[in-house]
């Protein structure tokens, strides 16, 4: 299972009408996305516009093919565009990717480790 | 369950041993974050030194109290402080937070719609 991260900025003075777009997704697209594999996608957004993207999936490259070839999101795509500052592209293609460094879950696997949370300590021991 | 997502900005002189402070993280924070009950906990590194955090939690607020109350994470915390710009405090209560605004399967979800993936589709048709 892979974890994706990426970047992109949207455009201060559209922000509302973004978050309207995403509010919901149009359900076509939200199908096609499932489709394509990604899972748990979500976007966050920060401070002036910053928006992040993260999802998990099987195989990246497999569901970027799908949705590259996919009428539904290449609509969707070319209907986003214009909400972000500084892309060459769909948006989907064109933002800014990030490398995982750190996680929780694989690094205590390779110590031979599984997670504890202590809440379930404490209510398995009352 | 929450979804939580944080910004950070490492110092960009400092980035490689920060990334060698988590090739791997010490045994006793891992088995801390885990205790405290954050799951996927995932650093991404972006341009610039740009830290991109995610993790997922049944009760942030209880999370946060557990590691403001540990030791181990006190240290820690202290330890990293130094590879960050523009902080005021402990990296993990200073760092700045995004605001969830999509999610693919809580949209899926408000439609009454499971998802279900191209690729299981054409492997159960076959």
């Amino acid at each position: 299972m892979t974890r994706v991260c990426f970047r992109l900025q949207v455009r201060p003075e559209l922000l509302d009408e973004y978050l309207a777009r995403h509010s919901p997704v149009r359900a076509e697209m939200l199908a096609e996305i499932a489709r394509a594999g990604r899972r748990n996608y979500t976007l966050f957004l920060g401070e002036g516009g910053m928006l992040v993207g993260y999802y998990e999936t099987d195989d990246d490259a497999a569901a970027q093919a799908y949705l590259a070839a996919s009428p539904v999101a290449a609509a969707w795509e070319a209907e986003m565009s214009r909400y972000f500052v500084g892309l060459d592209g769909r948006p989907d293609q064109a933002a800014t990717p990030l490398t995982e460094v750190f996680h929780l879950e694989d690094q205590l696997a390779s110590r031979g480790e599984i997670p504890t949370p202590a809440t379930d300590n404490e209510s398995s021991s009352s």
